[in-house]
Parts: C-alpha cells; structure tokens; sequence
C-alpha cells in the first residue's frame, strides 16, 4: 500500500486526509503540544474524535488554561515498528477551546472518551478543531 | 512498582531523573515540538541519547531551521498499554542546536542513530541540551 504514497520534500508518503481521520479515530493515545510562555509543551491525552475535531477530558492545569484562552495547538498521533524500521504520525493543528455548553457536555459524555489516568477527576471537556492535517509514513520502497 | 511512585497534582506518578533518562535511552522513536510562528509543531524522530543530551538527524526543513535558531523545544517519548490502561511519558524540555564541530559529528556518527526514513538523506545533526527533564506514569492502586 505505501508504495503508492506521493512523497514529501523529505522522502515521506503522504497520507490522505481520510486516512489521517481514521489513524486519529483508531489510536488510543494522543499528544497535544500548546505553547506556555513562549515554550512548547508536550502532554499526552487519551482522545476520541468528533467529526474532525479531537476531543479530551483534562484536569486543572496547563492544559485546561491553553484550552481557556484558545491558543493554538498542535496534536499528534502515531505508530512505529522498530523491527520493520517503519512508522507513521499524523499531525491536526487546530484551536483548543473548553466546552461550557451543557448539552454538548453531556453528548461528549456519551462517547466513550475515558482517561486512564484517573486517580484525580478529569471533569473539562477540551475540543481541538482542526485547521490543517497532516499524515506522514516512512516509506521503503522494494530494493 | 509503580505504587511506590509520589503523585503529582493531577494523580499521575513522578519518575526519577536517573529513570526518565533510562526510559529515552531505550525508545526508539521520539517527538520533537517547537514553536514556528507562534504555533506548536509536532515531528517524530529517531533519537539517540549522548550523557544527557538528546541528538537526533534531520534533512533541510523546519527542525533544522529551528535548531539553527537554538530555539527552546520540548522532546517527548511515551509507551502505552491500552489493555491495562497503563502508560508513561518522559519530557525533556530544553534549547536545539546544530551540531558544527566536525569532531563532534564523527564521534555522533558512531552512536547508532540512524532515521527510519531514509529516501532523502539526514547529513544534519541537532543536540537538544534540557533544562528540565520530567517523567509520569499512570498509577492505578490496587483496588
């Protein structure tokens, strides 16, 4: 299947944009990256995606506070297979917003979006809605 | 093991510094995320642990020109185990940095790092000194 994949300037097949929904709908673990005084961030989320845009439940802290003041975002997922020296990542830029809307609140809440980190309640909704995605996978072509 | 851990404020167990180093020293795959015009970006890369800097290869592109700029990034490197709903994640935050001297990059060369992707070649090599390093882990007591 790789094989077919149009390349970047880099020599990665690019993955189509329904592609890069389904790996994002699939995966279990996502990372969202934000910048918090002038600095990039990484943390890891479990997320489920609604329509296009990438929903997760968070705590107080850095992430929520980003969510608050919809700064932009970056959220990346990904799968790699050392033995095979394969991989992908898929990438949505986007802006994060916390959902206040009750009704909304409740629908999200219907989706199976559950963290596992849960030693300490997750109770803000955040939604990530996306302006660019991007899929990238390492490509070897037959030798 | 992991009971043994201290929580942090959003219930997550703190890793030690000589534990997030071993745990970026076993990983193959990393991420990478700096700031390019006011936005977070996300790349993965196969990295390599030189004492306690990460390095990593790039081709031309936007890791480069970050690093040529000695911005400040964030390195991520994670596993999961959807099953038991288990996973942790190590961040190095620190400044990239073109590595010139071409002692240092002979000597770099003999490290093993070598890219997944590799139809373009990656001749560049980028040191991340940290600042910070920090690791969590999701805890579930025994219940």
């Amino acid at each position: 299947m790789t094989t077919s994949l149009s390349l970047d300037h880099s020599g990665l097949g690019v993955l189509s944009q329904e592609e890069c929904l389904r790996r994002i709908r699939t995966a279990r673990v996502g990372r969202v990256a934000f910048v918090e005084d002038g600095e990039p961030v990484i943390l890891p989320v479990n997320h489920g995606l609604d329509g296009n845009s990438v929903i997760f439940r968070t705590a107080s802290g850095s992430k929520l506070i980003a969510a608050e003041n919809e700064v932009p975002v970056a959220f990346e997922v990904d799968a790699f297979d050392a033995d095979r020296r394969m991989g992908w990542s898929v990438v949505i830029r986007g802006a994060a917003s916390v959902v206040e809307d009750p009704t909304e609140v409740s629908r999200l809440a219907t989706l199976g979006v559950s963290p596992w980190a849960d030693l300490v309640e997750r109770t803000n909704w955040v939604r990530i809605r996306a302006y660019s995605l991007t899929g990238r996978e390492v490509v070897h072509p037959a030798r």
